[in-house]
């Protein structure tokens, strides 16, 4: 596998900063001279041109862009099923657009896409493009979903929970506790419903709009402490009408065991990844 | 400016390798939504499938991929010009295939563009790749150069002279310095003629065969305790019928202050750049 | 020279952050074995328990703590004058506690100290650390060294102005600049006299305390656009007494071509360091 | 875990080298104010002149300083333990002074040693002082603490192999394997009995001159191509009366599912740590 860090000024955060990216390189060789037969010694010939599905990585609570592959064997599971990854670091913002004036949730949406797509090997389209979180970065995965689902073919919410919920009742709960950067981040109780951080309101928008909405896959550790928010986000999109499916992990926790695991499952068993490069024709 | 440095395993030398790379990314923005009117508000837009011209940026001896970047405004140069920059790191071996075993110049000059223009939007094309150096990396940029002349369009020699050379009886001299990698690196003063650590065979089979050769740019101090050989090679190279420019820069040593002015000059003034994106149609 | 960069988890901010921490290892050897003559051809030894002078760089506004090292030459002026550098970085806070909840005055004043001086050779005592920020930076070296005068024996300011301000009226204005992550991070125009975002009770309050304060110099280019509310800044400071130098850069703007130049003028001639390690007795 | 990646000149190399250094940040706090109670709220205080424990892991051919802490979860196994971790990148010299010049033992044991301890909290003394390796780093580890016992309380060799041996009829034969870079590094066969790259020798002399020697823990999948030489080193120090202890895992091949299960034992099970810092007194 191999890594990149890259530092660039985001034009709708207004600041410099960081993306960490990781292309299956390891599998990759110039000894083929541009043509591609399929895995030659296992290997796939490196072609101006070529493209990757990309799977976005979304750190969770306290972490940043660096934290998934350092605390996990992401970059592994990732090369073995020829995916590129990019992850963002979004400052504990819940991948929203925060009430301080930063755009976590625009920039992540709509300049991460074209800046990844413009300077990196990262194909386009909705059916090669996938999102991933744990954590905190797990509800970010799912409301970047719902509320794109015109992006991502599917989504990955692990032992999500902190942040956006479906459930109003417990995003204003959510807003009360000890964690103050949830209510200095997000909109009030007076003001949320119907807002950008009203996840119910994107994901009924989309039932009854008929919009196609990506596939969705939820893992949480029986022994979370946060299995009770994580389940009830999965049941309303259930009763909802949507295609989820939800596993939760038998002895399990809310810790870094769990994801190195999950994230193994999530690429190497629940996206629908072709495993191949997208060669031009 | 916007940097990355990458960190992936180089089939050819066998082991894992970095490279710092450059994007003049903040002279480009989201807000055009992929049109591309030239530079509204000094901005352009990104697009997917755009490519910079590529300037191949040679380290000096016992430096790596990082240091024209720290010892240097290298990157706000090369922002102002729209050209992206490329680093690999060589590990003193004069950017030859060393008589150890490990194959720089293969790397530098066989993989490694294919590597950069398949995952990053580096430019295809003879006319699109430069290589500047600096020292150790003058002379790599000079051989680079000379030994695949169907690669770049112009080549930049900044106060080159340890390593390769087109003068023979300085290459010999130069097995007996007192810097010792010189001889562990390159072939013996029985062998070397003719083979692919010998430039002037390299420069003078150009000529002979009508070879289509790069534009040449050399730059010394004429205080540089270097200044007689670099000012040899640029001499051979005129009488052989070179397209070659030189300078030399009054009160100039070998340092970063020579270097730090003339890659602003070489990336200003001396190469043909489009200073453009060079869009798909 | 020689830099790194450290990813670690702020206890105060509650995330994971980056600094750049540089060392003027490049005059240092392993040679001269635990011995430290003085400069033995031009080196100084490696000592167990050696600490260097630490200078705190700052960077501006929109900007990270990798950019100060990458724009200017900042890494050689550091090492000719033996000093080690450390960078935060701020995420556009203006070097406040913001209200929206991350205290960057406080990771920096607080904790980023202790960090560094127990994890690295930073010396500690306020004669052996000062601090030097440029555009947002210049303003929250000023705001260190006015709200902590324990911490640093010299600060420098170098075209400050974005950010707390000595003079209240110009803060107030501030709040409704086009640039609205000032009102975004700041107090407002009742709640901020007297509170933690007003430079001015802090300065008052030295001089009314005897408390002994940094010495302060002061740089700004002559044709800067915030050249007058820097000036506002260095007259308020001197009208109150403050041990402050004032300098006018003819020709210069608010850009990098005037903080390379004023980095090493900062370094070389204007902070009081020794330019040589403290060894252990 | 907090980690850093420095970029330095090695004076012994002659060249910029990397090294990755993590600390055990985590577990640590500036809020006890330089008090240090164990573990008040499960942390440890920061304190100016604390050191600690550290492990040198070294990485296997073809890979750098990076590889363990991406393809493991090293930094978690060595958070809990307390202890502080430090990776050189030696460019598949197979831990040895090389034929052609670049003295990466000395590199190693000389110099890197005096540069963490004066630059970074690193405990000094052989009891403080640990090496761990995988593939040709546990080769590595190997010779590191039979020809410096003095440097080392304690060795973990993991599916060594590639590079020096104890068993000198192998050692020929692997100058002719398919891997040149092992002819291309180590003395011939003529040459090699009793030189530097002779483990067999300093094994044997450590034991004639009473030499105290570290511990030395070995581990290797039964499944592993190398396995058989892995005992063989085993064998013969067991054989010469050296304190180790060997350890094969069922099932387990000579891949990262091997090294990251075995980095764990070995920081958390075999190695004699302290587990928490050095303070001062």
């Amino acid at each position: 596998m191999a890594i990149l860090r890259y530092n660039f000024r985001s034009e709708i955060l207004g600041i410099n900063t960081n993306i960490t990216v990781c292309y299956p390189a390891g599998l990759l060789t110039t000894g083929l001279g541009y043509r591609h037969p399929v895995f030659k010694d296992n290997k796939l010939a490196y072609e101006p041109g070529m493209k990757f599905q990309t799977v976005y990585v979304l750190h969770g609570g306290g972490e940043d862009d660096t934290i998934p592959y350092r605390y996990t064997r992401l970059e592994q599971y990732a090369e073995k099923n020829m995916a590129m990854l990019v992850s963002p670091s979004v400052n504990d913002s819940l991948y929203m657009n925060t009430t301080y004036g930063f755009k976590y949730f625009d920039y992540v949406t709509q300049e991460l896409p074209v800046v990844v797509q413009s300077l990196f090997a990262s194909a386009f389209g909705r059916e090669n493009n996938f999102v991933v979180g744990m954590a905190m970065g797990g509800n970010g995965a799912l409301a970047l979903g719902l509320m794109r689902p015109d992006l991502y073919e599917a989504v990955v919410d692990l032992s999500g929970g902190i942040g956006v919920t479906l459930d109003r009742e417990e995003y204003i709960r959510s807003l009360h506790w000890h964690f103050p950067k949830v209510r200095e981040t997000l909109l009030g109780e007076r003001e949320f419903v119907e807002s950008e951080h009203d996840l119910r309101g994107f994901a009924e928008k989309n039932i009854s709009d008929g919009v196609k909405v990506p596939k969705i896959f939820i893992g949480v550790g029986a022994e979370d402490f946060i299995r009770d928010r994580v389940h009830e986000d999965y049941a309303i999109l259930k009763n909802l009408g949507y295609d989820v499916y939800y596993e939760e992990a038998e002895g399990m926790k809310h810790d870094f065991d769990m994801w190195d695991f999950y994230l193994n499952k999530a690429l190497s068993d629940w996206l629908p990844l072709k495993r191949m490069p997208i060669y031009p024709r």
